[in-house]
């Protein structure tokens, strides 16, 4: 793990060192060739790599630092709750222009690593280099989970419950939000021509509002009690949106589905909040939460560890997916691959 | 671990299936949102993760897609070798430029596969985007090693004696030459204008001529022989040059180092092969050799795995690091930090 900018072995040295120590399994880290991982006994090893890149996953424009490196280590966290497992350290391979501003570097590393202390989890290490064009990164995050009890896409039979947990929708709300200014912008500068004018449109789109977007949170305690009770047989995170992450678990399962549209939890987002419509609840990615299904047998409750659960359709044997609407009828749902928008 | 681009997910797919089945601990590899790897008992994780940047760690016009690949995977490989461990699964985070021919792909593929057939680790996921610019990958690989055996970085005791396998050098001496043929056809079209001058100067530079460039050969056999027989008190790859990889060692040890220059191995590349110079095997990086301390009480043999091993110095108190010239004078060695080229 080279490590040629000083000033990013000096950052990311103090990110070890301000982490939280995890769960005391993190034997060797930063300072060696590898980074070397004890784990409890009996356990299996999980491990899930995202990256993060300037102009597909994020905008310097759109993004605060902070919620750009919250981001970051949130799809590798939400990936081991998908599993039911418990994230044990993370490593983060950093790439950053020559140009870019210290204090960009400083408050991603504060928003990753106030993610990381809340979870527990330690930064272990990583690779840092000059990009060419861009901040890029890619987070690794390695977990562990009790062996053979790692919740998969594969388990889902026909009869069982679908759930999902929180809302839907709200994080690619937050996008929509963000490229209507931009086409805004674009016209009144086309207009105007003026600077000036330019400033007075761009209010930006506040990441209290669209929290769900800006800050997601992974559901690691939800997916860990959903695990030790064996209440779901297959999971998976909505990183992808609905129509698309249901269609994995379906592909897997060698199933099909039914969800009823009026049950599908809309998010609620801006000031004052408003629910999004079914379209982006349905197509809508990133918004990070357990999609599960229960066998007919276990009863779940409205809520575990503070995380509204909502009951949407039933899987079924004949391998399509269909949605219901209040009328009553049915039309087929596509994965409607959720795509990150391009600059 | 969102796979937006069909045709990644097909290479992606298709790279895990040709791959070897590792030691038959990957117990969920590409299809679920984390892999899933089983441990023998009594051992302990190695993770290392590094970036192959276009531009900064290749260059599409000086690197064939095969060297690319294999190159990309040997530098995890690499360093699990340099703890004495053995490697489990690799992980590869890919984004591409939309443009990028499939083939070359396909060859990228075809050099990171047969390597880690070779070594029999299995690709067991990772990530793909679309990249904004340029070739970006990040590769990860997980390894074990028994408990507690992993040899670090900070064994090192003033009186072991200072190994490196193979050659120095000629990794850096394949960039040099790529270079100054750069420079040269710079200087010819700037005479000459034409683009047939300039097609007669682009020799360009051989692959088989510097292999440990092209194709370097992570050294595991050796690594493992190391920690099983317990041989070395400290290890470390020679990623970023003798020079910065043994200040690393004394360092993390808090000891000095007395090389003796004669006695350095100068790698012989080109046609015909010529040694390198001393400059090139002092600081140049990335000939992915093992640099590691023995006691004075265990005997080192000339050979390890059919690779050469050479005694080159000794471990001091001083904290200093200086290398003896062949009139027997001493100067002192400073980390020249391996900088990778630039464009």
């Amino acid at each position: 793990m080279p490590l040629p900018e000083k000033a990013l072995i000096a950052q990311i040295r103090w990110m070890t060192q301000t982490t939280v120590r995890g769960r005391g399994r993190i034997l060797v880290g930063i300072g060696d060739d590898c980074a070397v991982l004890g784990l409890p006994p009996e356990h299996e090893i999980l491990v899930t790599t995202d990256f993060t890149l300037e102009g597909i996953h994020f905008r310097r424009d759109w993004h605060p630092a902070e919620s750009v490196g919250h981001r970051c280590l949130a799809r590798g966290l939400s990936d081991i709750a998908a599993m039911g497992g418990e994230p044990v350290a993370a490593f983060l391979s950093l790439a950053l222009p020559h140009d870019l501003p210290q204090s960009w570097v400083g408050r991603f590393t504060r928003g990753l690593i106030s993610l990381a202390e809340k979870h527990g989890v330690t930064l272990a290490g990583g690779d840092t280099a000059e990009s060419p064009n861009g901040i890029l990164a890619d987070i690794v995050v390695v977990g562990s989970v009790p062996k053979g009890k790692a919740i998969l896409r594969s388990g889902a039979r026909p009869g069982d419950r679908i759930y999902v947990s929180g809302e839907l929708g709200g994080s690619a709300a937050a996008l929509l939000q963000m490229q209507t200014q931009d086409t805004q912008r674009h016209r009144k500068r086309s207009h105007s021509g003026g600077a000036k004018e330019l400033a007075r449109v761009t209010t930006g789109v506040s990441p209290r509002a669209y929290s769900r977007h800006f800050y997601p949170e992974p559901r690691l305690e939800l997916g860990r009690i959903l695990r030790e009770k064996e209440l779901a047989t297959a999971m998976i995170d909505t990183s992808d949106g609905l129509s698309t992450d249901l269609a994995h678990i379906c592909q897997e399962s060698h199933v099909g589905a039914e969800l009823n549209s009026v049950l599908i939890p809309l998010a609620r987002v801006g000031k004052p909040a408003r629910a999004v419509n079914l379209d982006l609840a349905l197509n809508g990615g990133e918004d990070y939460e357990l999609l599960f299904t229960v066998p007919p047998s276990k009863r779940i409750p409205s809520k575990i560890a503070g995380v509204a659960l909502s009951h949407i359709g039933d899987i079924t044997r004949s391998r399509r997916i269909f949605v219901t609407d209040p009328q009553g009828v049915s039309y087929k749902l596509h994965p409607k691959g959720w795509e990150h928008f391009r600059r």
